[in-house]
């Protein structure tokens, strides 16, 4: 095999620069003229559709239908939630002229959508009958972000932001616990990335809300990152923007509401936890393409078992397609390879006539030799399967060897100074000992976790200490 | 029945006031705090997404991947192509400040994406063996209208923007018309509108483009809408953008381009054409929901049978859902009535007592009696193929009894003063001609027709003429 590893620069040498190398070999996004702003090719975005399917199918199940607010904010709608406003003004864009006219009032590009959804609620809830409300929308926001990396943080990005309201606490702080599930559940069994859920710190909580769930990653260097928040919000908003309605009691109220979103940015955390110096490797369930058959020379029996092959997998549900350009089976094997293909199948006249047929596993690189006449589709399932489990494991695994706990300051300087990762440490619940933290390279309450104490005291301050913090470096 | 028709204007009286009558009817779109962009609310947004899984499919079957370039665009990127910029630069809005700074260089929110794209092949592009790429996008762009309707023009709209390049014209202009081919096919199988298939004039095509071919759609009150446009670029773009690539025989030349984009603006042709003085009417093919079922009072036989109806027809297929909020019947029936769902089944115990079960038909109002112990699923099966087919019919009758000839301009006056709708007449190809016919309530040529000619004569200045064109008021 050709050894077409495009340039990509060893993980271990420099994280970041393979990063970067590896969306770009596997053609996952490109820079683009707009500064900050990135270019999804298709190979990028075909996962982005892959996550839209599964995700969009999860909450119309749970009864969310989607809709399309205006990209568009009134900067004087923007203004009336004041935690929303301290949180996202620094970082907006201000629409100032249109149709060659300056405008009257600035409009900013969405970098959420709350106060369009609260808006229109002010508009349309009347009543208990009203309610609840459970609206999706997938769309883009943006957020003038000042360093940028494809898929982690950029200016413009992709995703999906639900917007509910209900009459009751009670409704509405169930909706945010089970949207919480739903992207856990998601992490672990279709991203294969273990993550960690639990509350973000006052400090950390999302703009507005009175609390924010989180599941935090762990990348393959130790560094975490946040992906799929669920916030509760109360009446804050419904408060700011008047939105009231008539109890079953025939009183006034305002109703409760909550926000969750998921990225782009699991694309980046699919590459940071799974991938290696080879290029993109991926989980099978989130594969846009799970099985490449290469078909080896030009052969009619090789051709019409490619073809049968191909048919025989699709109807068991996998999604497999042959190679059939005209590139060289080397380079088919390597571009295979650097694009994350979970299953290569390589079929070859050789082969055959001994009466076998040659797998390649991308997540090990593992040959597997099997006789040409096995239940092709009964054997890729199962190996789809096993991938999926294997990759979780390994992920996890690597987690748990860089998931520490720390009992003092030392202790967390030792860690992140040494191998960052998480570390779990006991905290007091003050501000001022999470910017203590801060100080240690910049490591970061990623959440509060609901798991039992491992000391009495704050690991900064040495007060009573009443939560378990997980603590990370964050992308 | 409970006559709650939600305040529709009847479409004879006011047809624009029936138009926004129906949208909010039918909760399809509302206004929102900006000026000229709408709210896609659930009701229309699913009727979007049926169109983009329709539409989507047919794309990737031919090829096409998916991608998402920038929302941005910087204006020395804008200024390349200068008919382009003469085209769109008065309908765009500029992005000055973002992240609290003013920006050295405005960015202007894309109001479609040739640049976005070439700016992308100039760097990606360099051998034939990079051609040809098929690229597509679903995204939103803007556009600074003055006027603004919901769905039909919004300064925000949604649409797909296919780009592709090509090495040679003819394979370009073979994808012009192939795409071309896909929104005509859509128009005529599945939104049930009879669309007439046709070239725009010099004037009247795609800033930049050497050609438009377009299909042209009748509404109900006779004025015209475009819908669906593709576009064959030659190498305007490429050698604007300086797009460059090596040849087979290693010469350098310019790609060959195309695009071609369908928008949200398709809703509001489905109210235009289908609806009527009840709200929504809309074909089986397009319908987020095609039958639903109303249990009438708290029976269990009337409860199973519904589920068991249901159950039955979602296994054939068949969108169909059971209404068991806790409305009274009546408003379940007018609400499925104003929401255009095709097909309401009435399961009421006296009627079961009768062996019946009444059907009603949305296109026609007409209730229908079956016996209860039909073959349901083969039954409702055959009714929606059946209301696609009739309103197919409707729509082209109604099209072809608003389609008129004329032979000079007097005629043509006469027909637009007195129930405008398409006019057939010859045209000599000059511009001055069709700003003639602009004085006539502003009649613009819809598209060339490759059609038999009627006369030999310019319907304007009475030289001789090159081309049968379709002329309409446009919305």
């Amino acid at each position: 095999m050709e050894k077409d590893n495009k340039k990509i620069t060893s993980r271990e040498k420099d994280f970041a620069k393979w990063y970067t190398d590896v969306v770009r070999a596997a053609k996952l996004a490109d820079y683009s003229s707009v500064k900050g702003c990135i270019v999804i090719e298709p190979n990028g975005y075909a996962i982005w559709e892959r996550m839209q399917e599964i995700l969009d199918r999860e909450f119309k199940k749970l009864g969310h239908v989607n809709c399309q607010m205006p990209l568009l904010i009134p900067e004087n709608l923007l203004r009336k939630e004041s935690d929303l406003v301290e949180g996202f003004a620094p970082e907006v864009a201000w629409v100032t002229e249109g149709g060659q006219k300056r405008l009257e009032e600035r409009l900013c590009i969405r970098p959420t959508s709350e106060t369009l959804f609260c808006d229109y609620y002010s508009q349309h809830i009347k009543s208990h009958r009203d309610l609840p409300k459970l609206y999706n929308q997938w769309c883009n926001v943006l957020r003038w972000e000042k360093e940028t990396r494809p898929f982690l943080r950029s200016r413009e990005f992709l995703w999906q932001e639900g917007h509910t309201i209900h009459e009751t606490r009670e409704e509405a702080e169930k909706e945010t616990n089970q949207m919480m599930d739903v992207y856990y559940r998601f992490h672990h069994d279709i991203l294969a990335i273990p993550s960690i859920k639990g509350k973000k710190t006052e400090k950390e909580k999302f703009a507005g809300a009175e609390y924010t769930l989180t599941n935090e990653d762990l990348m393959y260097n130790g560094v975490a990152l946040q992906m799929g928040t669920s916030h509760y919000f109360g009446q804050n908003f419904t408060k700011a923007y008047n939105v009231k309605y008539t109890t079953k009691e025939n009183k006034e109220d305002y109703p409760y509401q909550t926000s969750w979103g998921i990225t782009t940015r699991m694309i980046g955390a699919l590459i940071m936890v799974h991938s290696d110096d080879y290029g993109l490797v991926l989980p099978p369930k989130i594969a846009p393409k799970q099985v490449v058959i290469i078909p080896i020379g030009n052969d009619e029996e090789v051709e019409k078992i490619s073809t049968n092959m191909k048919n025989n997998l699709i109807k068991e549900g996998i999604i497999a397609y042959i190679d059939d350009t005209d590139k060289s089976p080397g380079y088919k094997f390597a571009e295979s390879e650097v694009n994350g293909i979970p299953i290569r199948i390589e079929i070859g006249k050789r082969d055959l006539e001994q009466q076998k047929i040659v797998l390649v596993r991308r997540d090990t690189r593992e040959k597997i030799e099997v006789e040409k006449d096995i239940d092709m589709g009964k054997y890729i399932k199962e190996l789809l399967e096993t991938i999926q489990k294997d990759m979780y494991e390994r992920a996890k695994k690597r987690r748990d060897e860089l998931t520490f706990e720390a009992h003092n300051l030392e202790e967390v300087e030792n860690i992140m100074n040494t191998q960052p990762g998480f570390v779990k440490a006991m905290w007091c619940g003050s501000e001022e000992c999470e910017m203590k933290m801060k100080e240690i390279k910049g490591t970061k309450s990623r959440c509060i976790v609901e798991e039992n104490a491992i000391d009495t005291k704050c690991v900064v301050c040495e007060k009573e200490a009443k939560h378990l913090v997980v603590w990370g470096i964050q992308y």
